[in-house]
């Protein structure tokens, strides 16, 4: 029998939340229903020691909260009782006891902010962090490795790319050994849903409608449907896989806003799909990025994607093409991407 | 920057080979390429000790031998000069400074010998073992796991399921913390080939020499042809990610040889497509496990998985579906897996 390389016991985890939206509630639900488990098989505990929101305010309990009371909290949107008034998230985080931030404040693809004012603050006074948000690790991927790394902490970003499915551990932990050397993905679920309704007979225009109704769409839609969504992932990609830091203006980006039903029809009478590809490659030391509609045959391993479902192809070295078919949304699924960074750092930390 | 799992220094492991052909000769070509990067990324040190085959001997030298003369070596099949007249496998297993013995004997999935002897010596005698023959996996994986485990060692096996893509490394390493309902995979090469072509229009006959001319066969062709190759790498899914011992008996079993071109036309009329799937599903705490030829609709990622290709999905309570699809032969593709094997053996004994 192997043993789990996050296997034997470590110290206990104190977990401060920043933000208390989808991902927090489906990581509480997670760690609610397999605390046993994961204490047995990953020798990983913890407690869930502060709350912190922008609109609720901050609660804290060095002792740790309960997480059936916290997954009833989640289910309300007033103001926290008893919460800190003199606490916003950043005190918080310097002054509370957590030894690990999960960042999942609001993603701002311009300044990362308020998210990079967090990451800093935690590094700072010596905490973890993992982040749901895709601000930090687009937009500031090397200043905070490098912060990380000097106070010899983690900063781990799982759920921001392929939320539910854990490509950098696939990648670090899967395919050691092998060299990158292009990767290729369908990277933002919205407009994969989208495109796969099209190419059903639905309207852009309705179709919009239905992702819209199912909370598919970003608070602005054009995150999605423009590509700057994918193109944040895409940077996030090169800066933690390829080690090659990579502004976000260096991705090339268009979205799917002008392809119409008659072009999902032509390419569908060429025996083609649309997809938004996400696309690094490198060549003579340089990486080229860039997101754009492309028309896949259909032994594409990408065109078989369909609905919100992500994919990433990775070629290698080695192996040649791996691709990885998983969620790319969902409340339990990238609330599990937070726990899969978490079994890392219990790893590292007792290695 | 997150640290690999398999990172730190670690001591020299000094591998012993059992077998000396396709497999051996990919990871030696690797291991050449690949030395100093290995041994900078993830602290792996290595020397290759000895090796030792039916036909042409073994040879030893507890300093290693040098890679560029082990892979010029591998191109003849005369028996090696100055082999050890008196050291069979068993002996070279158990007298010589080996950490790690890697059994790539000829599989024999009826009694699994003479692998089993192999690894019983080598846990005996203190010394790891990473298997790319599926017989000790397949037939005795209980009482090996339990010997290894009595005596601290590793008894690892990538390479005998989805050869090149590393699948139990992806089940601990990555979807650490899921619970698997179900496993269900192309697991064979050859016949997903066979069927790739005959889908394209070629008979049955005139694809299966194709696949002889190119070595996709077994030496015998029933193993892939009757589904023998995928049943026993469904009985060591069963015993490794399940933890649930399945005799190769209790997996259910056909195979490709009944379906004609007729069957064939009268899928793609229907939109589907014939795989031989295996199927592994747990319900009531029982594992069903079968291999057969299914009828599959397009838009399962099995049926999009074509030529050699392999692909396992597997159904989890946190994540859902989640495909992985990749190489299921090749001697460069296969010598990964046992080289994923390796760091993973050094990354436990350094942590």
């Amino acid at each position: 029998m192997m043993v789990n390389s996050t296997g034997s016991a470590g110290s206990k985890h104190l977990i401060a939340l920043v933000g208390f939206g989808t991902v927090a509630t489906g990581l509480c639900k997670i760690l609610l229903e397999k605390r046993e488990h994961l204490s047995a098989a990953h020798g990983f505990d913890f407690e869930i020691v502060a709350v912190s929101t922008r609109s609720r305010g901050t609660i804290y309990n060095p002792q740790g909260f309960s997480l059936p009371e916290l997954i009833n909290l989640s289910q309300s949107t007033t103001p926290f009782e008893n919460h800190l008034q003199d606490w916003d998230s950043e005190a918080m985080i310097r002054k509370s006891n957590a030894t690990v931030v999960v960042e999942l404040a609001h993603t701002d693809l311009n300044t990362a902010e308020p998210a990079l004012t967090h990451c800093r603050a935690a590094f700072e006074t010596g905490k973890h962090v993992i982040s749901g948000n895709k601000g930090p690790a687009a937009i500031a991927y090397s200043e905070l490795s490098a912060l990380a790394s000097k106070h010899k902490l983690l900063f781990l970003n799982e759920a921001t790319v392929l939320s539910g499915t854990p490509v950098f551990s696939f990648v670090h932990n899967t395919l050691g050994g092998n060299r990158i050397k292009r990767i290729r993905g369908i990277l933002n679920g919205t407009t994969n849903f989208i495109l796969s309704e099209m190419q059903s007979g639905s309207s852009y225009e309705s179709t919009l409608a239905v992702a819209a109704d199912r909370g598919y769409l970003e608070a602005d839609p054009a995150a999605d449907i423009e590509g700057y969504d994918a193109q944040a992932k895409l940077a996030i990609l090169a800066n933690i896989l390829l080690d090659t830091p990579l502004e976000l203006g260096q991705v090339k980006r268009s979205g799917i806003s002008s392809i119409t039903s008659e072009d999902i029809k032509a390419a569908e009478q060429e025996g083609k799909r649309w997809k938004l590809v996400g696309t690094l490659s490198i060549e003579n030391n340089t990486v080229q990025a860039e997101v754009k509609a492309e028309k896949l045959p259909l032994d594409d391993p990408l065109a078989q994607v369909m609905g919100t479902l992500n994919a990433i192809t990775f070629s290698t070295d080695l192996l040649g093409d791996i691709t990885i078919t998983g969620p790319g949304a969902g409340s339990i699924e990238t609330g599990y991407s937070i726990l899969s960074d978490l079994l890392i750092l219990n790893g590292q930390e007792t290695s």
